[in-house]
């Protein structure tokens, strides 16, 4: 299968890049607004990857080529370029295409973050709102812990969980999830729960804040 | 200490007063509107704990007589009671009271439970807004697996979140909270953090419902 990750210069592409690098034989195009900084985050993921003695397959392109090869396109860029990147690529995305975001609306004061949704209610839903009506659209990946999901060498052991109103869209994101070892995909229903899912994101942070013995934490459930 | 859990009748204050009870000693002061129901209450979770050969101080009392006599107060009532029961017992509490909130407001639909917070932000701002200015606030407990922590022959492992703007009276909630086996408490700031440490509430709710496997389901974080 091949993977988009838009925005996969950044440390939840990278992370996943080198997770389903190392984990799966999927081809990983990672995409950028700038395809030569692409085109480096893919051989820096690659050169990484060698140096486990895995070979995978990760290339760099424009978003919009990197989307419009791509069977499940990856939304890894900030919440504020969301909307811009779903129009960017819109003409190349089809009901074939899974659609994934991960991206959470937060705001900062002196106290932590804080969840900011946009006034769809959440990211899931404005994504949802602003793609193509026949492109299915998942919920996927908002809490894990970035700088241990980009550690290759870093065993986790995490949930994610997983929202999205095209039951086979989701399945395949959860399938997707799970190959990357160590971590378990949780369905936790349609977009209409994305809130609540997204606001996992800040609580994690203002817990890694307050907490010395938790930098970049995660969450399971039991 | 004395803890009074105002609505101890109730499956959180249930779970609350059988852990301290089978945990710890502290003398544990189940709270009702009706003072029959809570010497009821008490009884029953007395005699669940004799049949595991635990002798412990489980008392009931009208909630205001409760919280007249108690060091920390925890507020186990639905959410729409809570400002209520804070105005019923405002003058039985002082600064040496520490006034605990695990309520969370919710409204479902056919997807789900979603987070419903009052007009303060959080349940925790509002029992701090309708509270003597000089009582301690502390948020916890909110997203204990209801069922389990009632289940006292059940072992659990798990997190509770704790709020609070003094610091007092979070690290004494955080010490009762890890007084009960298997439960670690984690600090995720000022009263302010409370709505994304609520929200976790409806999210485990959600997650039990779309996932076969995980019932009455809780949280840790890694």
């Amino acid at each position: 299968m091949r993977i988009a990750l838009l925005g996969g210069t950044g440390d939840i592409g990278e992370g996943l890049a080198l997770r389903w690098g190392h984990d799966s034989d999927h081809e990983l195009l990672i995409g950028s607004r700038d395809p030569e900084k692409a085109r480096e985050a893919a051989d820096a993921y690659l050169e990484a990857l060698s140096e486990l003695d895995v070979t995978a397959s990760i290339k760099g392109f424009a978003n919009e080529m990197a989307a419009d090869r791509a069977d499940v396109v990856v939304l890894a860029v900030p919440p504020y370029h969301v909307g811009d990147t779903v129009d960017a690529v819109a003409d190349k995305l089809d009901t074939d295409t899974v659609l994934v975001t991960p991206a959470v609306g937060m705001k900062g004061d002196e106290d932590g973050l804080h969840y900011h949704p946009p006034g769809t209610g959440s990211v899931t839903a404005l994504v949802a709102q602003r793609a193509p009506d026949d492109v299915p659209v998942v919920g996927a990946f908002h809490n894990l812990a970035a700088g241990k999901l980009a550690d290759i060498e870093a065993a986790i052991d995490l949930d994610t969980l997983v929202v999205g109103d095209d039951a086979d869209a989701k399945n395949l994101v959860v399938q997707l999830a799970e190959e990357i070892d160590g971590l378990r995909a949780l369905e936790a229903g349609p977009i209409a729960n994305a809130a609540e899912v997204e606001s996992v994101t800040p609580l994690v942070i203002n817990i890694a804040r307050y907490n010395d013995d938790l930098a970049d934490v995660g969450v399971k459930f039991f």
